[in-house]
């Protein structure tokens, strides 16, 4: 058996399927049963990470620094994580989250634009976090680049890096090409998040177990916007039927699971047509909604949106490329 | 490319997720979306199939004359499938569904016992129907036992021969091992039909196509009872994506299961604690409502029931042992 370390983002990808409503009982709660369970990395934080909080991306319901102290003093085995997008959070975001006894933080980047992370790393570096860097939207890069990028990350500072399938595109083959070029260049261990929008989340991260990652993501109940992310109640049993170790007691897993589909969550995460049409055309999910309200306006077919998003290339942030896709199809249509 | 047929039993395996009550008009409107996305097969039906209806496993809400007629006549492109497990119906209910005009019809037998389905699928070759036959709960048999019983259903007659993962127990090497065993020991083609216990059924109907699979089953929104079917309109672009055709249109079959999780279910399938417990125990699902009452009333964990009904290898029918089991675990729970 190799081991495999399961890193915990219920309450913070999770967040997305709430508009970053999760409460103070809801966060405590889960945080206790997962540190029950002995779930090694419990993150925690806005589902955009520290800083994020504002009115364009949605404010939560709870601060950062409530989140940070909240979920510290419900862990006791656990460590805790964030995690931070740079531009959305800062230096100052970093020395809070230290301060309040983050033990892993996650630094978020394109997975072309590693530089961005530059600075942050080498200041977690300094200050000696145990720093990790995430590669999003991965499946945008060569297994070659990605490979490239995340030893550049490493000279940064960080202690761990990987990559996220953001958009939910990747089938088992992708990920065992590209964990294994990741894994083939840099000696610290490899990360892999996946998501379910075309139902292959867990069979993705047993392909990067396979391939040589040793850091794993997964939800309760896969809790995560639209069609969620790995879920982790199933995701580690079916590792440790296929020899990977996680050091997870089952019936706690089980159990903290069911608290968070009681507490956290309207409903568990569903597969819809539109988290299919995403993952195809391999575009952030994210999108959705404005997609919705665009194409709608324009009586356009809002999976025809997201097709032609997926041809241009649209990475997380281009959200205007939407009102322009929207506008050409709606003037496809009535010269048609 | 090379095909794959597309078998859906929404219609049929769906209903043990409503106890049986789909109704006319949901039946019709389903079938009428399924033909128009262009699904060869649509299956219908009460959930144990033909001749099942009754008090023990559930009155459906239509009756078998009524399903057929309203199928058949919203049916213009795909062709029609029934399912009857020997023993639940007999000769005359294969007499019935063909008069209705039933263009496939499958028998299902658990996997060790096909000597069960030898008469009825001898009748259905006389007859000149295409007759499938199905082995159930075959993660209980090994690759070259299910390969000998399925050269023995092609000799009584069968057109079609296959597996259900009917404890969603799988990972996709169990599967591609045992396809591929199967494939070798007939020359028709090979049906895989899978449960989503252990978030698998996409990967593990990919895993069956590559080991020589013709024929792969899968539901709208995956509905079913418990984790749920394959997902329907999930597996359908993976397979394209993946090098298979089935001929299928992808926005009519997004549109079928819209109606589908609109007008069939209350909600779409949640994989929850027990499922992936009787997935991982490799027990039948079903078994669920039974293993909850006995184990409330005993005051024992029903994962544990669960778990023992596994050790024993308990098949379905056989729901006196959860009686058994439960007494057990309370008295041994007594004396601890």
């Amino acid at each position: 058996m190799s081991a495999v370390e399961i890193h915990d983002p219920t309450l913070r990808d999770g967040q997305h399927a709430v508009r970053h409503q999760l409460g103070v009982a809801a966060l405590r709660g889960y945080a206790e049963a997962a540190d029950a369970a002995g779930i090694p990395v419990v993150e925690v934080g806005h589902g955009n990470g520290l800083g994020a909080s504002s009115l364009q991306v949605g404010r939560a319901a709870v601060s950062d620094d409530l989140m940070l102290s909240t979920v510290r003093e419900a862990l006791r085995h656990s460590r805790m994580g964030v995690f931070m997008l740079p531009g959305w959070g800062t230096s100052d975001d970093l020395r809070k989250a230290i301060a309040h006894g983050a033990d892993v933080i996650r630094i978020g980047v394109h997975c072309t634009e590693t530089s961005l992370a530059e600075r942050h790393l080498g200041f977690l570096r300094e200050a000696g976090a145990d720093a990790h860097c995430v590669l999003m939207m991965s499946h945008m890069a060569s297994p070659h680049e990605l490979a490239e990028q995340a030893a550049l990350v490493v000279g940064y500072g960080a202690r761990a890096v990987g990559i996220m399938d953001s958009a939910g595109h990747f089938l088992p083959e992708d990920v065992t090409e590209r964990i294994g070029a990741i894994a083939g260049a840099v000696d610290v261990p490899v990360i892999f998040h996946g998501h379910n929008n075309l139902g292959m989340a867990v069979a993705n991260s047993v392909a990067a177990a396979r391939a040589g990652a040793g850091i794993l993501d997964g939800c309760a109940r896969g809790f995560g916007a639209g069609a969620g992310n790995t879920q982790l109640e199933v995701l580690v049993p079916v590792l440790e039927r296929s020899g990977f170790e996680t050091g997870i007691e089952l019936y706690g897993l089980l159990d903290a699971a069911e608290f968070a589909e009681r507490e956290l969550m309207p409903a568990p995460p569903v597969t819809g047509s539109l988290s299919i049409v995403s993952g195809l055309a391999g575009v952030f999910s994210g999108f959705k909604p404005q997609v919705l309200a665009e194409s709608r306006r324009a009586g356009v077919d809002p999976r025809d949106v997201f097709f032609e998003l997926g041809r241009r290339q649209a990475i997380a942030g281009q959200e205007d490329l939407i009102v322009d896709v929207v506008a050409e199809l709606s003037t496809a249509k009535a010269i048609a």
